[in-house]
Formats: structure tokens, sequence, C-alpha cells
């Protein structure tokens, strides 16, 4: 991947990346955001229930209006370490606060990496007063926290969106780091999203969970939740007065539009991928139908290894729609692969295999459409998914013994 | 594998193994099961919408009082035909049933092989007579049947059970192919259990139904849902007069324990795998919720790539069990990889990592055993699945270009 183009902070915001000495790489491991102000924040976390303690201190503060942080540290996600866990994610809260002057409520938590072993708290308290004095406001700043948060990623992830308002202009920003796992660890994705526009906790929460359904949750590598996952968003007004109506509805679309590009990101870095899968499902009564459809498909390993080989096997991919318990009837089913149609109302079409292999085997993008149109469950509701392959390079990666 | 065991069939059931030309490999392609008398049916069938034609008719005819035979060929699934390939399902039962001299429905059809290609009718309805001709009732015949069914599976499968009851001497026999998947077919898990016991069709149904639930239900090669899974069991009652109420229990129990047998050596014949893994997961309220946490650990590619290369990463499991949807709290699971205690009241146990890496690396067998001893969710329901691991030359079967 090229290097990403510069990326702001929105306004009233600041950042910092910097190395406390939690991996042994010595790469940087502690990812500081603040919002010079009070902000609304709200969350949407891991439905795990194995699940890390900085999500469940991080969960108690949400929805929040005096928001003014978020600590993420990695190279340790601070999971399955029973009440001692919880007392340390706490205590980075505390260390930022006191730094930052607030309470300790106003900052959330975040912890990637190893599982099932003790914070190094006394590197990290010590990394803390540093990571506050490197923070800044600049496109760098914004860079070198993305990185910070890293851990198998090959890539930092980060994007903003500017549009402009009655009020003037507003600017959303967003972090975020790689669902793809690696022995030993269980890879977590962590989100941060901030925007300088004035939300309500109610406006800030529902675009949140809006935005997290159709980006975050409609993407998988291998299926399997983290007990870590956490998207944040916070908003601190900066940059004006309450927006009207028709304002608030653009800064929704634009969180959406920060959270699928992150969550795209995450795609295109999936560990030992050679595709990047797009499945779109339509055609359906209901939205959770073409979702379980397009969730199905983008979990088969059997999807994901013909396509790693290049083989437009489409019987594995109307047959994997076939089991996500929507009571559809194939008579009215159609498939495109990468718009060449191989399956039309319940039966195979003639086409030319050698040739969608061969575009299957050198264009890393694959374009897979299935449509329902008519019969029991039809109707209007369309979703879009995204999803690696599985590729021998997955299973060596993720086989490796490293414990 | 070593070579099966002579495995008879019940009294007044006949088998043949034939080749009629489905397959290139010209391998034997035709398995007929034939009572000599009006038997008892009934069948489990796949759910999934998409499913073969030969599932269609099959099922429209159980349960059953006079069935007389099970037609079965290889090579060609008969799935995605459309109306053309229930016809052809139909005309396959009507060639059986004409040299048997009984009605069609008394024929159930299934077929396994390539999706979406017509069945080459003119040949296999020259193959029926000669296998009708081949008929037999010794364990070769058995044998011959249980051959032609197979289609990636390394060894036929096939197994029996005899049991003492008052009126005398019953027999379960039953035979099956694999569900392991590889490119460019959908392989299917077919099965067919005969006994020579009497049962009615209330008793039929009842116990296929509860022997599959704990057996051909309990396990998972990718978690891929074929479109043509078949277990028919027909019971003839050759053997004598109506059961003892205690002898219709024991019946029961050998039917789950043929399945069993059965069930489990396909994930000993699962393709590329290099582990046999036997998951336990009790103490839950419902045997539902244990059956959901064993199979999304069955399923997790995390877990099975882990164990492919002799990691004991235990957070790759008990996580997997923390997104089944089941409520329960960590600080009442413990677990152990064979034997060895790892995570006890939701924290990590020291143990000897290398020790247990070194077993995982030189014996083919792992056992998996989740355990929740209290709290929400928790009780006296437990579940047994079964697996296998995730190896590149799973991905490297499944990713061959061969459409």
């Amino acid at each position: 991947m090229s290097a990403p183009l510069p990326v702001q902070l929105p306004v009233g915001f600041k950042a910092s990346g910097s190395t406390c000495g939690i991996k042994a790489s010595g790469k940087p491991d502690l990812a500081l955001f603040v919002s010079d102000r009070d902000a609304t924040a709200c969350g949407v976390f891991t439905t795990n229930k194995v699940c890390g303690a900085p999500v469940i201190v991080s969960k108690q503060r949400v929805p929040s209006t005096i928001a003014r942080a978020v600590i993420i540290n990695s190279g340790n996600s601070n999971a399955a370490t029973g009440d001692p866990g919880i007392a340390d994610a706490k205590s980075m809260t505390a260390a930022v606060a006191e730094q930052l002057g607030c309470d300790a409520t106003s900052v959330f938590v975040c912890s990637t990496g190893v599982i099932g072993v003790p914070l190094p708290m006394p590197i990290i308290l010590k990394g803390i007063p540093h990571s506050t004095q490197a923070l800044g406001t600049s496109d760098q700043h914004l860079l070198d926290a993305a990185t910070a948060m890293m851990t198998t990623d090959t890539f930092p992830k980060l994007t903003s969106v500017d549009l402009a308002v009655a009020s003037g202009t507003v600017r959303v920003s967003g972090v975020c780091k790689g669902a793809a796992m690696i022995a030993p660890n269980m890879a977590t994705m962590l989100s941060v999203v901030m925007t300088d526009a004035q939300l309500t906790p109610e406006q800030c929460d529902s675009a949140l969970r809006v935005s997290v359904d159709r980006t975050f949750n409609c993407i998988s590598v291998d299926g399997h939740m983290s007990t870590s996952d956490t998207v944040l968003l916070l908003a601190n007004g900066a940059a004006g007065g309450p927006l009207a109506a028709a304002d608030v509805s653009r800064v929704r679309e634009a969180i959406q539009q920060v959270c699928q590009k992150l969550a795209t990101d995450i795609i295109r870095d999936a560990e030992g991928a050679d595709h990047f899968i797009t499945i779109d499902v339509t055609g359906l009564e209901t939205r959770d139908a073409a979702y379980r459809m397009a969730k199905e498909i983008a979990d088969s390993a059997l999807v994901k290894t013909a396509i790693a080989g290049g083989d437009p096997n489409w019987g594995r991919i109307v047959s994997a729609a076939g089991y996500a318990n929507v009571d559809f009837d194939t008579s009215y089913v159609s498939l495109h692969i990468n718009d060449v149609e191989v399956y039309r109302a319940g039966t195979p079409v003639p086409f030319d295999a050698a040739a969608l292999s061969h575009q299957l085997k050198t264009n890393r993008n694959v374009h897979l459409l299935l449509t329902v149109s008519g019969g029991p469950c039809s109707g209007n509701e369309s979703v879009r998914f995204w999803t690696s392959d599985l590729t021998q390079e997955y299973v060596r990666l993720n086989s490796e013994y490293t414990t």
C-alpha cells in the first residue's frame, strides 16, 4: 500500500503516538486522542461474553457529555485478566485524567494485543505523561496515533471528510486498527471517530449505531468475533453551534463514509489475503435477511478458498446463501460474479469459465451480486458486505506455534 | 486407514455397488439397497434452500410403510438442475421399482457429485438393471455399495451393531459417505441406516431424529451445509415381531451408535485434516446453548488453525464460545485441552505450553472440554461435537481451479 494522504484532525482535537515499551519490538504502543473541551461521546462494543477489561470500563462511561480523551495501548489486550485487569484499565484512565485535569470518567480506554497477561502498569503509567506531552494537532500527530494502535496491520488506517454546513465547515476524522487475526493474539478492531460538529448524545448514538451496522458489522475476515472490538465517537462541537436538521443528516452520512473507508481498509489489510471481495445481496423483504445471506457467503471457507484459487464456483456461493435461514425460493435467485451472470432463476447459465477464472486470478477486486427477484421473503432491502479470501498463507500465519 | 472389518446386512436386506459410467475415472457409481419386504422408513434432509432434486423427491416419500429400496448415484448431484432434474430423479426410482415389481414411491433416491449438470440418464437407466442383478446379502455386497457412494472419501464408511432382544437378535447396519468438500463439487453427506427390527413410523422417525441430532448434526468440517445431505432409516421387521418397549429403547441406542460411528468416520476422513477434535461443552441450562457454543468452537478458523499448528491457544477457544449468543458469565468457565487445565473461573492457569504443544503435534486426537459451573445459563446439559483442523492442505485442495 502507498502511504496514506495527510489526514487532519477536527478542530479542538489533539493526538499523539508514543512508545512506552510494551512491545518487544520497540514499536509505538501508546495512542492518545484528546478533545480540548467536553465532548459528547458514545460507543459500540464487542458482544462477546469473553471481553477485555477496557471494554467493561469504557462501556460504563457511555453515553457521555463530558468526554475528553481516549487512551489506547497496543501489545497487550488486558483481556482474561480478571479483577486486577479492571483496576489496571481504570488506572490508565485516571493517569490520563490527572494530566488533563479532568475526571477519570471522562476518559475511555482500549487495549489490543496478547490475551491473559497482566498489563505492565509501571511502564504504561510512566508513558502516559510523555504521551500527553507529545499531543499535537498536525496530520503527523494523527498519523503517529494511528500507527501506535497497530498490531498486525501492515499500514495505518485513517481518513477524514470535510463538509460545508450552514454554520461553516465540519470535519469528521477517524482512525482504526485491523481485525485480522494472528497467533497467538486475537487481534482486535478498534476505531476512534472524532468530529467538531455539535451532536446531542441521542444524535451521536444513533449516527454511530447506524454507521457501524452498515460498515464495521458488514466486514468479516474469518468470522471470529474478538474480545475487545470497540468503536468510539466523540463530537466536541468546536466547529460552531447546533446544526440544522438537514446538516445533522449530512454529518451522519460523513460519519458512515469515514467508518466505511476504515472498515474496508481492514479487509484490504487482511492477513494472507489475495482478494478484496464485495458482496451485494439485493431484493429481500428485510435488511436482516439480506445481511444473514451476505454474511454466510462471506464466512464460507469454501467460497473464500474458491476465490483464492480463481475458481468461479457459483454452487458454493448460492448454497451458502441457502443455509442463512431465509425462506427464499431458488427459482427467483440469480448470481453475478464480476458482472458475469452465472446463475439465473435457479438454474446455471453457460458462461466462459476460463475467462472469468483469468479475471479472478488477475484482479484483486471481486464483486458478487446475489439477486432475489420475487417469491417468498423478496422485497426492496439490500446489504453490502466485504470480506477477504482464504489462502494457504492465512493458514500458515494462523497455525504457527508462537505460544 | 486400515480396511474396515466385515460388516453384515440385517436380515431381509440386499445391497450392490456397480459401475454405470457416470464417473470419468470408471470407479463404481451406483449403490442400491433393497428390502425384500415393505419397510417402515423415514428421513432427515438438508435444510438448505438450494437443494438437489433427489432431496425434493425423497422428502415427499417419507414417512413410509411401503419402503423397498434406496438408489444412490455418485459423480453427479442432480442439484440446480431445475424441473428436468426432478423428472430424472423420479425416473431413477421408477426404473428400480420396475425391476423390483413395486411402486416407484417405495423407492428413495440420492445423488452426489458435480452441481448444475443434468444426469446422464441413458447410462443410469441402463445401469439400474445391472445393479439389481448384482444384489446380494454378503458383507462384500454391502462393502461394494458403500464404495459406490464415495466421492472424495478415502475409505468406505460402514458399520453395524447386533443386539439381543426378547424375541431374538436384531441388527442395525449403516453406510455413509463423507461431507468433506472438494472443488468443484460440493460433496454431500449421505447415509442409509437399515434394521431388521420392527418399528412404527413414529418410532422410526423419533429414533432417527434424535440420533441425527446427536451425531450427524454434531460434526462440522467447514460449516458449509451441502445441498443434498440425506439420512434415511429403513426398518423391515424381518427379525421377528413387535419389540418390547425396553427393546425399542435399545434399538434406538443402537441406531445412534451406528450414526455416531459413521459421523465420526466422516471427520476422520476430512480433507486435508491432521487432527480429529472432540469438543465437550458441559454445564449449560439447555442443550441448545451447549450446542451453539460447541459449534462456534468447531467452526472457528482460528481454533482450527491453532490446532493444526499444535498451538494450545486457549484464548481462541473461549472467545469462540463467547460469541455463541449464550449469556454465560466467564467467571464460571473453565477449559481443558487434552486434560490440561488452561483456563479456570475466567482466568488463565499457568501450564507447560511446550509440553502441551508437543502433545498436540504428535497425537492426532484432541479433546477440548469447556465447563460452565455456575452463573446464568448454567445447568446439567452437555453436548459432544466433532470436527477437524484447518490445514494449508485443506486450502490447497479447495482452491484448486477445476471448473
